[in-house]
């Protein structure tokens, strides 16, 4: 089968690799129906991450399943199946405390931008939809598999309730779920920040009722400005650098509440600050299994359509022009097709 | 009258000090009942904390109402009250959100080891007894002034719910708070972390259900020995150094919360090791006027008894020995009476 591998800061090819087997009797193999490009994985494309040797890429996917192993009795070859960027076995103390991307047997997924993918905890990682969906939801499902899943979390870890006011700092494909979150759980108030036209569209499309275009003190400033001086109830901080940090923790209000899924990238939280603060920070990667059958659900039905993220879509042989483009913001995200 | 008044590490004197007088129409002056020493009031005592100018300490009281200004209207002279360490108007948007120590007309008290005490924002920070309680409670409720408020604000920021799990990080009278809180608020196991034996047996008293004596990586074995291998619910941290933060996050399970209360000093924490710890954090100076009307009763029925923690008792005039006492450790705290 075909891939893409990474061999350097800004070179991933699309190759021959090995065809996925069964290897443990949890697994899964899926072929794949769509698979995308991750914000994350611009992080070692642009030489900011190590790479080391060349290896596969790719964690968020939609599939058909074609093989299952002697211990996943919950789908079966022929099934639709979304899974989340963190493999769980869905039965451990951390995952029966609903941190499934957490599990005590968690395997992160790295090789999804190929035709097929082996599943490592299928059993526990894995949901089936009833039936195949109509190629309309592909994108918005695929979404669910990650940004939407993380956008859900960060709200969740925010503290989004209805009424309450919301800021969004990052516009990538994660932070304009974060908006589509933050809208599903009821905040009256979502402040998107954004200087990109493009994506400034796109999260009032998905409900943000107030743009920020500054950043830094300014951008602080227009937030106290918009929620009474005082900051927000609730921040997502969809970035992970120290800027997006501090842009996070300065937009909340006393005792308000940031949920940071942006992975850290030398970002420190200063303790004395972080204590007058009064703000609770919780962070992570998205425990996407326990949202996934209310999100397929509210896909399904039409409620959301984060696939609307994606707006560039290649064939899966042209997943290195799906890199450079996000790396150079010509695409907010890139969906490969087999 | 007279009060303490620091000089410098390790000389603190009881001196001839002005009269407090009403400078604002919301001032109260109070005759102190009761006072004592905090464990912060350590720091500068220790010189970690710089002194500066001479100048007057404490900010925990119990007293009778001697002059109110013309915009007091919930006290009036003649009665008993409890105030808060954080003055509050109580009805700014802080304090309206129930964040009282974040007032947007917060004054931190520090005049308070004194015969005579003003209380700024005494309209929104005093709370009257109904009649003079019994000279029993009085160090109960001058505990709720800000131990008990604090070790019930770090049950709380650690999410401490019935039929969970908590570990209190820290022996001292905050921390032996602490485990009153997390009994009141049901949690089922309460593993307090402690080595002196005085401390250990306080904290069965209050309703410590396991002692761990280890410290550093030791500590955080035996808590997760005790929590099944994954870490507890909720960890009150009450100290404040780096040590026992480290010891707080790593005792917390995936998804858990760390409250924490002792003012951090050079603690800071990791953005990424936080992010993959999915460990919720949120600190800060307590909230306690939000929680008075509730902990009074709690005191004044008998349910519980935080005026244990004195385990020294003093005239005023003697607030220097009051403090020697605590460096030294042989007292957790030192209740003073003018």
């Amino acid at each position: 089968m075909r891939g893409a591998v990474i061999h350097a800061p800004g070179d991933v090819r699309f190759e021959e690799r090995d065809d996925p087997e069964i290897i443990h009797p949890t697994d899964a193999v899926i072929r794949t129906v769509a698979t995308c490009v991750c914000g994350s994985d611009l992080w070692p494309y642009r030489g900011a991450e190590p790479i080391g040797d060349p290896h596969p890429m790719g964690h968020e996917y939609v599939g058909i399943v074609e093989e299952v192993g002697d211990e996943v009795a919950n789908v079966k070859p022929g099934q639709f199946v979304v899974g989340s960027f963190a493999t769980s076995d869905n039965t451990c103390a951390n995952c029966r405390n609903g941190w499934q991307s957490n599990c005590l047997h968690r395997e992160f997924m790295s090789t999804c931008q190929a035709d097929h993918i082996r599943i490592p905890n299928a059993h526990g990682t894995l949901v089936a939809t009833d039936g195949h969906p109509d190629a309309a939801f592909v994108p918005s499902l695929l979404a669910v598999s990650d940004v939407m899943g993380t956008g859900w979390y960060a709200a969740l870890a925010a503290e989004v309730k209805p009424g309450s006011t919301a800021v969004v700092v990052g516009d990538g494909a994660v932070g304009l779920c974060g908006v589509i979150a933050a809208r599903e759980l009821g905040a009256e108030r979502i402040i998107a920040m954004s200087r990109h036209t493009s994506r400034q569209n796109l999260a009032l499309a998905f409900g943000a009722t107030d743009i920020v275009s500054e950043r830094g003190d300014e951008g602080i400033a227009r937030v106290k400005d918009l929620t009474g001086g005082i900051g927000a109830d609730s921040v997502l901080e969809c970035v992970g650098n120290p800027e997006s940090m501090h842009q996070a923790l300065h937009s909340a209000r006393p005792g308000g509440n940031v949920g940071f899924v942006g992975v850290p990238h030398e970002v420190s939280l200063d303790g004395q600050e972080l204590f007058f603060s009064h703000v609770g920070v919780r962070g992570g990667p998205a425990p996407v299994r326990r949202y996934l059958p209310d999100l397929i659900d509210r896909v399904l039905s039409g409620r959301i359509n984060p696939g609307k993220v994606f707006d560039l879509t290649l064939p899966l042989d042209q997943v290195a022009e799906g890199y450079q483009a996000m790396d150079e913001r010509r695409a907010i995200k890139a969906l490969l097709k087999p």
